[in-house]
């Protein structure tokens, strides 16, 4: 039985999923015993220890020049000291061409079949993933489990399956019969879906697998061959992703060099010169909107692009505010801020916001929502967890700054003690109110747990303030309270307009930070937030040209 | 009964064309009396007289700041004196926000009902459309119809197809219903595709309509407004087509500044002004190079080009050398060599081409086509209509130019008497041997009746020099002839990764330079030529953006 027979009615459903947009998952997001084994997260944070401090030997990447590694863990605050093989940038193109031209010309089934098989060879890593994730991201356990395991298959699986619907959406051959009158004219046609070449992934620190598995898996489904360029401070989740593709790969027959990973170190970064590379066709990147809109403007590339944004939340009424506070202070602590979904920007009416029991003033909410934060902070069992530890220092450096900026503080960032971590480099977050008038003050991402309280005259302005940041910032998510249809309304369209999703009235276990796959799009492309969607069908069909051929049918 | 129900079926048969890929045409090609009616053409020739000379009041663009109109007849050598309502860019601009904001909330499937409206309204214009695009285009009679009317309104409604199944492809709402255990988690979702705003389609002088309605109707079926800006030499043929539309809008209670045309004259050109202004999110581009990339390389715009390429034909081996060199000949003297898929460089192996009767040599060859050149264009009764006239009086230049380039001249370009129109700016091939050796003699776009015969090393050669001029120089067809299937799959591979489609060994009444609506991709976006094609998935799906909506479903 081929990889493509064995995975087919994965795939098939897969491509059902994607057209239905309902709940649909391949991989159980639940890292319980009874679905992955009473010993594997055990085992996983074993072989995870196994690693640090050692050469990671698992890529099929032979040679290399070096072998270099600076990665830290956020928990330890100390160096992992693990080590990855690192290549020229010359080496790289020079491999990944001879990969190229091998995996160009495999079928679209064969490659579903391989690809669908290294996904289903990494859910007996989830484990190890996701301790690799927290100590390198600083995620907590569950996040790191769910975002780089399961839902970043998910992700690659939906990749996968948008990338097959395409190639297969026009006939490979058929003939063109043209009535003339007297005679036809009949011509034999065919088209060929060509990659586009060589495809480099630049992957971002806080989420290594789930932002760079879509264009990932949709290079190589299109079969264009990939060099991931993973962020130097989070290399061991993709690497054991890139690993496991190259394994199976080699196991079929074909070429490690159509997936390589191309470390590389702060002090001698390559990816501008990957990326500016002529036969460098494809660009996929996730991070800073400054390095973001140069790969933008790179020439003869397809590039696509996360960058950052101003995510807003518009209150204006809700049926309960408790339930309204508690949900928004999950969104802001969870993962200290460090979600590209997260909010940062809160829209409140002067007059307060409408309640079945009457208005609720500004400062109430406020004080309500700092409340919310701080018991779930306070909670042992809870806030080391949903906060987790920040990436990168110069995120702790940047909510000092905005502490001292000016502006009310209803609530100081502050250290925590981790329980199992005492060296975690921890910030809860920061909460200040601003006017709405002081628009300069909160027209930028502060990147991290900052939360602004934002006064505006009243829910229009809010709306249009809203609608402003995702226009001339950009805009990943929006949440939204009023029990007022017409306000509803009026947001939706104005944002539409935005191109920014907007979760209404989210209260309970559901949070506007979270975009699953196979249903949200996550990021439109519509605004300076990125320039690309996964996975919409744009985000495959960039990936590969229709070429037709066609000749008089032989009589 | 609806504009949609009443072209339901017209529709759905064309959405279902796209895919087959096979033969089908809406708009039947041939201008016979029993189709189009006994005093179609005479009628149309008379409507076509009335109008010049005249304002052009069919438009509903009320205020005109100016009347202007250029364009002059290559027929006649003489202005048209027909004048057109200008406006300045904001105030086109101000009028396409408002019919934007109008359009954008339209359905699909009312927008798809006006817009094969105006396509069938176009059908009983056809003879006056194809005087008109005689008139401006220097197109002979019989091209000159098909590809402003029927043709082009077959491409319109393939780009209607297309983005009537790309805004249909995911459902308008769905409920999410994700199992947590103990509970569900149930959101209501819905989604938007969301046009992008204001649209400029800026048109060529060669094929005003044919190579600006698929963009025109993509816009459109998409929800954006649209801004034509014609070529000032070739105006009327796309000002009818915006009457049109703007009448079937207004009879529908919609405003004709969903789709404005934008006239200016060649010293005071207004499509920099257009391009560049914020609020045109969408441009669609048929012309220059240069000015094609200026145009590529706008931010935060969706830009679609066809630009200039270098067309090949490959000569390795034949079953009839005869009806190859006639076929040829047809290629290069149809409208001047004045379409964008005409063939220019020739790859001619030294040593000759294969035929069953053993090698013909390069001189044999070369004869031989000149020969049927000069039979066709001396033919009374084919050569006047198959040249048409030349549009523009530096192709003239050019082709003199050309001819004094060096080179041996196989045949030089002259004038012949057009029985109708004695004043008639007619130039035939020009036919010029160069060595592959000088390569910078062929690497660039000679538009107009030039043809080089190129003496290659070898076929391999041939095909290297081919593949080279699509990568660097662009094309957008390309012609081979090989009896050899491994020949043949190497040019079809090796030309696939120049993005070229290729035709193999076309002889009989089907050329190059035909791409067919509703199978073949026109130009492919993978080389220089240009980065967009009509019409397949990509040429719709960049007009708009998906935005999500989502709730939890109220209990």
């Amino acid at each position: 039985m081929s990889l493509f027979e064995k995975y087919q009615s994965i795939l098939e459903n897969a491509i059902k999923a994607l057209h239905e947009r309902s709940f649909f998952a391949q991989y159980p997001e639940h890292p319980s015993p009874k679905i992955y084994g009473e010993t594997a997260d055990e085992d996983g944070r074993k072989k995870f220890q196994s690693m640090v401090g050692s050469k990671f030997e698992e890529l099929l990447q032979l040679d290399p020049e070096n072998w270099i590694g600076t990665e830290e863990s956020p928990y330890m605050q100390d160096r992992l000291n693990i080590s990855y093989p690192s290549f020229s940038v010359e080496e790289l193109i020079n491999r990944g061409r001879e990969g190229f031209h091998q995996w160009r010309k495999v079928s679209p089934e064969e490659r579903a079949g391989i690809l669908i098989e290294s996904l289903e060879r990494m859910k007996v890593r989830f484990f190890e993933l996701a301790y690799a994730t927290m100590h390198t991201t600083g995620q907590g356990y569950m996040m790191a489990f769910q975002a780089s395991g399961p839902h970043a298959n998910d992700r690659a699986l939906e990749a996968i399956a948008f990338g097959f619907e395409e190639l297969k959406r026009f006939p490979e051959s058929v003939i063109w019969d043209k009535p003339m009158g007297k005679f036809n004219i009949k011509l034999d046609k065919s088209w060929r879906a060509v990659p586009k070449g060589i495809g480099v992934v630049i992957g971002c620190s806080t989420f290594p697998t789930w932002n760079s598995v879509p264009g990932l898996y949709a290079n190589l489904i299109t079969g264009n061959a990939v060099i991931v360029k993973p962020h130097p401070g989070a290399v061991l989740p993709i690497a054991m992703v890139v690993a496991e593709i190259q394994k199976v790969l080699d196991e079929n027959g074909y070429s490690a060099n159509i997936c390589q990973l191309a470390v590389d170190s702060h002090d001698k970064m390559i990816t501008k010169e990957l990326a500016e590379h002529p036969e460098v066709k494809l660009i996929d990147y996730t991070g800073n909107s400054v390095f973001g809109s140069y790969l933008e403007g790179l020439t003869g590339k397809a590039v696509f692009t996360e960058k950052t944004g101003v995510n807003s939340v518009i209150l204006d009424s809700v049926e309960n505010i408790d339930k309204v506070a508690q949900n928004l202070a999950f969104s802001v602590t969870l993962y200290s801020g460090q979600m590209c979904t997260a909010p940062q920007n809160f829209y409140i009416p002067e007059s307060g916001i409408k309640t079945p029991e009457g208005n609720i003033s500004f400062d109430d909410f406020a004080q309500k929502f700092v409340d919310n934060i701080n018991g779930l902070i306070d909670n042992p069992k809870a806030g080391p967890f949903v906060l987790g530890a920040i990436q990168n220092k110069n995120t702790c450096d940047r909510v000092e700054k905005s502490e001292a900026a000016g502006g009310k503080i209803w609530l100081k960032s502050r250290s925590i003690e981790n329980p199992m971590f005492k060296n975690a480099r921890i910030a809860t977050p920061l909460v200040i109110e601003i006017d709405g008038s002081n628009k300069e003050e909160f027209s930028q991402e502060l990147f991290g747990p900052i939360t602004l309280l934002i006064k505006t005259k009243n829910t229009d302005y809010s709306i249009e303030l809203a609608k402003d940041m995702a226009i001339n910032h950009g805009a990943i998510s929006c949440g939204a309270y009023t029990t007022d249809p017409v306000i509803k309304e009026k947001i939706a369209d104005e944002m539409s307009l935005a191109a920014t999703p907007v979760s209404f009235n989210l209260v309970g276990g559901i949070y506007l930070n979270q975009h699953a796959g196979f249903s949200d799009f996550h990021v439109t492309g519509g605004n300076p937030a990125g320039n690309a969607s996964f996975t919409n069908p744009e985000y495959v069909i960039k990936r590969f040209t229709w070429v037709g051929f066609r000749e008089p049918v032989s009589s």
